[in-house]
């Protein structure tokens, strides 16, 4: 059961369940989309799990992203269980345990790839070795009573990885041997042809930047890209340099990294912020955060000369090692074009090799399809779009096309001798968490914010006397986010005659139910507003009662 | 004096000022960003053009897209000077006037490309023909007392066109031979290496998708591109199929080309979509609208099934002859996606020669640098990093690096005979229209309605007795767009406690003024409600007065 991370890229947690046993895989968040004003992230509605709470023997995670462990801590509030992943894996989700509150409470145990591990009477999992773009992330072999389920986690096939530590294709080809029943696969690059690039292929191009930089170097990445970090610290080692990290969440990733020995630098290559002026421009690289032009990143101050510490200045070559995620076109252009203007010299996307994506493309896919030879497919990971070509390629390897399954979010696909397919669907869909809030803002909510945003918002108030109905204070019009008051106040003055207007007409209509009062305000200055303006702001009447 | 169109993709406007006169070339829209909350279109202040009306000799426009021709009406209306353009130009730019109930009122006069036009006292223009991705371009070469400025309209070199019109190398080599001071060339591509390709690179992959497709064809691409249509029609001629125009826009440009010569098809190729079910569907085109998922759009509407006559089935072959236009990314892939949902085949972006670009990449733009010999450069109709870009392209054909000036919206670049340089700046920047107003949503409006959009808003009215401040009624909360009322019930009655709290505090310490109790009721809720939600919705008090 996906609860997440099918028709679209976040949010992924796969539900595996046998009779009494549920296994749980990952747990992410995601990004709002455009049209969710105001909300910070989004989690799986994970009400199925608390239901079946007894039921479940552990949660396994495949690597550290925001899109496999994002949801954890909200999710084990609830559901309380022992999580399962590799040492960094779990060292960057004991920082969100922390903030939660969870640490103490939460049970985490490390496993290594390559090792097997047995969960409730029926299920053994094997841990496998996969390339992706941070350290540690592992695929599964799910050995189950009803055969054996084989999911990728994301990955790709990087043949010569920073860290030598290339994907398990022993076990992987061992498991596709003794026979796997279905294959979950990573589909996020399943448009794209040929085979997705190494690692090391970014590591040259740093290598040719700072071999021709002439003076400071800022490189912008993901912070998680532990790989990209590595080799960035090893170009700076290579050509004398000092390396300053920047942003909170590089700080953190770099220190948990260092500590838990997945980035090796030398004890002297590192300096602080503070220490920057210290040494001459040409002796510092800093990696920061920002490569997605978020607003308030360290890059994106320093961009907009917003920064506290680093100002750019010309000579500055700016490398953004990234690729806009879709979504954020806009604001790593704003950047870029910012960056410029205060004289840097700026190497971003267009420039081949100065980013590699850590999904597997075509080709990588048809060999692990033919390395596993499952008698079932599901893509997972990916747009609606992208599963489509998972399938395709799945066909193109000699998987019969009607054991491919494309899944919805709560979708029941059940494995029986006879046959595999979606039998049924159980609770599920998105949980919107907005500061404090988890779920209380919904589609009333985000209707009214939509509706505001767009044109504001009229606020008539009347005190009325209580029996008679008598106009006692206003009608006062306030209003936000509609018009220019200062301009605009013919138009708020005829407004007012309009809802003085509908209270005379109610009057002498006898009409004293407040809703119907209120319900023809809306109405009648709905109309004049849209005819004035062709603009519709909420209107809300408000009615205040004072005895006789 | 660039008047918008540099620094940013949309709006363009420039001003060429000489002594009394003043010319004015093209008259664009933009589309709002994001920040712009419900604004519909952006148009350049033009004040500086209002203000020094009598010195306007006339508006010359390059070609008829909306980013040139979309803000004429707007400043027609303040600054009703002749119009020149192009025969399909004109006939774009009449609708809008007729919309706008200015067809009368503005005189529009057709020129040829290849012939001159004297304006004022100083001024020629030669206008010469470019190739973009909508018949009819024209770039000009303005001869004026200070030297020969020649502006390269959008444009790219195709040495194939779909109809057979090629750039006119000669008249702008024979500019170039006169010699010329300024250059303003289009930087949109200017971050692309080598030449873009051929719209008929286009027509190629049309004819084979039509030859393989089994079923009805859906195409969608930008109006306004006649050459794509006509290669879609030709196509569909010699596939012996029917073609059917879908969308308001696509059908409106689809008749004004084929009135005016631009677009020609047999009689009996075009069919009404009533019609429809009279083909079998293997004989059917469907042309239409929606390439950027637009939300109202046609396809965006057949995608999610909500179009009256066209429902997407399985067997159908989707065309998406376009490229996704920076910010529309994220509702293209929806739209592929509902499509595949359907059952429908889609073919887009990722199928090379789908879509071809309508601006000059590197290697056109050095060709023209090299055909036009500039004194100086000015980079127009790009981001910033464009027009960077455009620079060292100039540099890189011999242009000296101090003569590629890159403006910013608003600056005078004075040419004289000793320099040419920025020497001031005029009054400049945006208009926002919001429905039919022209300029009311301003910095005030967009940040309240960005506060509502992201946390909603909560209402405090209380009625107070004149003098005595006594409460008469109220205090009463109403809120939108913040939390769910109903699984709020005790968050909003706390709510209501701190008002209460706030409102005998002032009574105690004596505080008459409304402003402050106002503010005081504003800064008590606010702290409250961060505390307990981590949210800051706007706060409205409202007070209301009665007599004693």
């Amino acid at each position: 059961m996906p609860m997440g991370g099918v028709g679209e890229i976040g949010k992924n947690m796969f539900l595996v369940e046998y009779k009494e046993e549920i296994i749980v895989i990952d747990g992410g968040l995601k990004f709002p989309e455009d049209d969710m004003l105001g909300v910070d992230l989004v989690i799986p509605d994970f009400s199925y799990l608390e239901e079946n709470q007894d039921k479940v023997k552990g949660i396994l995670i495949t690597h550290g992203h925001e899109d496999h462990i994002g949801a954890l801590p909200y999710i084990l509030k609830k559901v309380n269980k022992p999580v399962f992943g590799t040492k960094l894996t779990l060292g960057l989700l004991e920082g969100k345990l922390k903030e939660h509150g969870l640490l103490s409470k939460v049970k985490t145990n490390i496993i290594k790839p390559g090792s097997s591990l047995n969960l409730g009477k029926y299920f053994k999992v094997d841990f496998f070795k996969v390339n992706h773009s941070i350290p540690d992330a592992v695929g599964m072999g799910i050995h189950t009573p009803a055969g054996i389920i084989v999911h990728t986690g994301d990955f790709k096939i990087d043949q010569t990885p920073v860290d030598g530590e290339i994907t398990d294709f022993q076990k992987i080809s061992e498991l596709g041997k003794k026979g796997v029943l279905a294959l979950m696969a990573d589909s996020t690059n399943a448009e794209r042809p040929g085979f997705t690039m190494s690692e090391r292929v970014v590591g040259s191009t740093i290598d040719e930047i700072f071999r021709l930089a002439k003076d400071r170097i800022i490189v912008a990445t993901f912070a998680s890209n532990v790989h990209r970090l590595q080799q960035v610290c090893d170009a700076a080692y290579k050509y004398n340099k000092k390396v300053c990290i920047n942003g909170r969440s590089m700080v953190n990733v770099v220190n948990k990294s260092m500590e838990l020995g997945y980035l090796n630098v030398p004890s002297d290559l590192l300096i602080e912020i503070n220490d920057l002026d210290r040494y001459n421009s040409e002796e510092i690289v800093l990696i920061t955060t920002g490569s997605q032009g978020e607003p308030m990143s360290a890059l994106t101050r320093m961009a907009n000369s917003e920064h506290r510490k680093v100002s750019i200045v010309p000579g500055d070559t700016v490398v953004i090692a990234a690729s806009p995620i879709p979504g954020n076109e806009k604001f790593v252009s704003k950047t870029i074009d910012n960056l410029f203007k205060r004289g840097a010299e700026v190497i971003y996307e267009s420039v081949s090799g100065i980013h590699v994506s850590g999904h597997a493309s075509q080709e990588e896919l048809k060999l692990v399809m033919n390395l596993v030879k499952p008698k079932y497919v599901i893509p997972v990971h990916g747009e609606y779009r992208h599963n489509v070509h998972l399938a395709k390629i799945a066909e193109s390897t000699g998987v019969d096309s009607n054991n491919v399954i494309i899944p919805e979010i709560g979708d029941v696909i059940e494995f029986n001798k006879k046959f595999a397919k979606i039998t049924g669907k159980v609770n599920s869909g998105s949980i919107l968490v907005d500061g404090l809030g988890v779920g209380d803002v919904g589609n009333i909510v985000l209707r009214d914010r939509r509706q505001l945003s767009l044109d504001g918002i009229l606020i008539v108030v009347v005190t009325l006397q209580r029996g008679t109905n008598k106009v006692m204070a206003g009608p006062d019009l306030i209003t936000r986010g509609f018009v220019y008051v200062r301009e605009s106040e013919r138009l708020i003055s005829e407004a007012k005659e309009t809802v003085e207007g509908t209270l005379e007409k109610c009057r002498s209509q006898n009409k004293k139910e407040w809703s119907q009062i209120k319900s023809d305000i809306k109405d009648d200055l709905g109309r004049k507003l849209y005819e004035k303006t062709r603009r519709r702001p909420m209107i809300l009447p408000i009615i205040m009662e004072i005895p006789k």
